[in-house]
């Protein structure tokens, strides 16, 4: 079944949005904060009419029996269409990354040399359930200076249509063009396909949601993409590690909210800490109900534990399930992490500061842990504020991906005829 | 026929750089600029042997039939490897981006977050005839603590297989492992295809030449990649330009190196401009023994000018003829960039500064210039020494890219137990 009325036309869309980027690059911080306040109140007021779409894909999605995690991901309540208002309220009090001078200096021939940050352009949002990611993107794009182009998931586009109707209808009376958000209403997989080569009008890909949809568009994309957030992360447990830090923090960062990427998903423990302290770590999984996938030492040392497959050690739990390898010694940790891990957070537990020194030297992650749980990798437990995803590429942007991820600079040059 | 005595390992070869680049990015500076000036002195002392490998090159060069220009790129002499060698030891004396901490702060609960700049890891470098690239590209990476795999044109195999030799044979007596620099030893195209698509064990792919062999990368590397270089670049005399700077800038910026990225390749005149000062211009344009390829009205207008087609407007002539489009507005010559342009280097010539200011907003390019040659466009130029390339898009680094685009950020949080 096809939700659409009549084909939707992904280029046309995507160049009313490169169209309307262009006028938005040249709007000033007020111009662009006042368009996110009238966004924001036009959400608040037309609550119900959202709530009521919403309730469309919610009776779609009982249809379909989709399982409560992913029910509660799509569903949306006066309390949640609030918080997308305040969120993007929040934007609109952070700094405007664009216009910045980043750095400026004269040549000899007196040729001025500045460096501008500037928008990207046109972002092309790709994501799944979470109707939530619509005012999101849409707040972080338009503050930093550029269009979007949204491309929801199916299961959410009575919400996400809604959502957007009421965004464009706002903008309409501020100085940001109704056009530079795009909303690709098809629930059919080719429209999707079409934003992935679509260099010409799109400046950046930007996929949220599972890792094959990540995948899906990083193998597919000819437009450059933010690679975002499938979180394998790992915790390594040191022999020199304090034992009740190292069980704390294994078990914030498995069990605080064990679907999210910056979730633990192996524990790696060495020998000689384990030998110390098994009863008291193995009690204290037993307590928060961890279901263990150990490697072959673990399975025998562990009651209740299963053999770990190769699917264990690669792919997230995103349950309180976790993986469970020991070592007996530090680089085993982390050459397993280095097979494993996806680049997102990885943490070590230890009171040995040369242990530390090298893990946060060879591991190779967005965001490396010494003694503190990996679920602070997030843009509002760093402090600044709302983000478009974390990043686990290198290129571009790394971490959590604030405005300043949707800027790119522009070098521009003041003469008065200098020739080379 | 093929040069290779026996078939390459493409992924073993990537899997040692991959290796010896987690050592190396542990080096400090000082053991970095060591292991480069002994690069420098071996490419000096083995200038023989690279001369002996090179007229081989150029011996098959002159078989295939190549033209000067190309054959001047492939040839090397005293004075070029001299030259390798001076390049070196210049950036051994540039800033070590890796290790910069970029940012610091202490959240509330104590936990310290840093963002600390890295290398990438390993560089896919991809390119053509120039052999100076091997030495350069090299040195650029071990500085900034990458590990490079270099896959140079086949024409100039031997010489690459030459300097490779060298540069591997002199890192042995250093603190970097020779495996840090891996040449791809073949001619076979599917050597290079092997290199697209290694995202377990290549960081970045950097496309160097022409603009098939950067399109081939773009389209098909699964592997992020930098693009470099192609340079559809435009002046544009606006009616309000003083007559002397419009006519040397655009004579400089063709003519000066017609060949590389920066040079122009069209001209865009205000129609009041050529009103007043069409004498002045034609004759210049003819004293230089500029081919003109116009649009309709300068083919009325300008004898001698041939009826541009679309190629001549889309693609780089590299030689000095030129493109020549008269516009009667401003936007006019905006929108035509925004049509043709290469996102590489754009130009205005006016006193009038809403003009420059309408210009330098809208136009998207890495490099803007009012009242300047584009041919500043070029890391030494713009003072910040060698460059591995000059990128034309937006994301990760634009514009000319010396050592800091060869690196990303790592978050690094030292803590003393913090959960969330």
């Amino acid at each position: 079944m096809s939700t659409t009325i009549e084909p939707v036309n992904v280029k046309a869309q995507a160049q009313l949005a490169q169209k309307a980027s262009k006028e938005l690059g040249l709007l000033s911080t007020e111009e662009k904060n006042d368009a996110l306040y009238t966004i924001a109140s036009a959400l608040e007021e037309n609550t119900n009419s959202i709530l009521e779409a919403n309730g469309k894909d919610l009776e779609n999605g009982r249809e379909k029996g989709f399982d409560d995690a992913y029910m509660d991901r799509l569903s949306l309540d006066e309390k949640r269409v609030k918080e997308f208002a305040e969120g993007l309220r929040q934007v609109a009090k952070l700094d405007d990354p664009s216009g910045e001078i980043v750095s400026e200096w004269t040549l000899v021939n007196g040729l001025e040399v500045q460096t501008i940050r500037v928008p990207l352009g046109v972002i092309g949002m790709i994501y799944e359930a979470r109707p939530n990611v619509t005012a999101d993107a849409t707040g972080l794009a338009l503050k930093s200076g550029n269009a979007i182009v949204l491309k929801g998931g199916s299961t959410a586009i009575h919400s996400n249509r809604a959502i957007v109707g009421v965004m464009k209808e706002a903008l309409a009376s501020t100085k940001i063009s109704p056009d530079a958000v795009q909303f690709i209403d098809s629930t059919d997989r080719a429209a999707t396909e079409q934003l992935f080569t679509m260099k010409e009008h799109i400046d950046v890909l930007i996929p949220r949601g599972g890792g094959k949809l990540i995948q899906a568009v990083v193998n597919n994309a000819t437009v450059p993409v933010l690679e975002t957030g499938v979180g394998n992360c790992h915790i390594y447990i040191d022999k020199d590690a304090d034992p009740e830090k190292a069980i704390n923090i294994f078990l914030n960062a498995k069990t605080d909210r064990p679907a999210v990427c910056n979730a633990a998903e192996t524990l790696i423990v060495h020998e000689e800490f384990l030998n110390q302290h098994e009863d008291k770590l193995v009690t204290a999984l037993k307590q928060a109900k961890i279901g263990i996938y150990g490697d072959e030492k673990a399975v025998d040392r562990i009651p209740g534990a299963f053999p770990a497959q190769e699917e264990h050690w690669a792919n997230e739990f995103l349950s309180l399930d976790t993986a469970f390898k020991i070592v007996d010694h530090i680089d085993q940790a982390i050459d397993h992490i280095d097979t494993y891990g996806t680049k997102h957070s990885e943490a070590i537990v230890t009171e040995n500061s040369e242990a530390a020194k090298r893990f946060k030297g060879l591991v190779d992650a967005a965001a490396i842990y010494h003694n503190a749980s990996t679920r602070f990798t997030d843009g509002s437990a760093l402090g600044f504020g709302a983000e478009i995803g974390i990043s686990t590429q290198k290129l571009h942007a790394r971490g959590p991906m604030g405005l300043p991820a949707l800027t790119t600079i522009k070098y521009v040059m003041n003469g008065n005829g200098q020739i080379r």
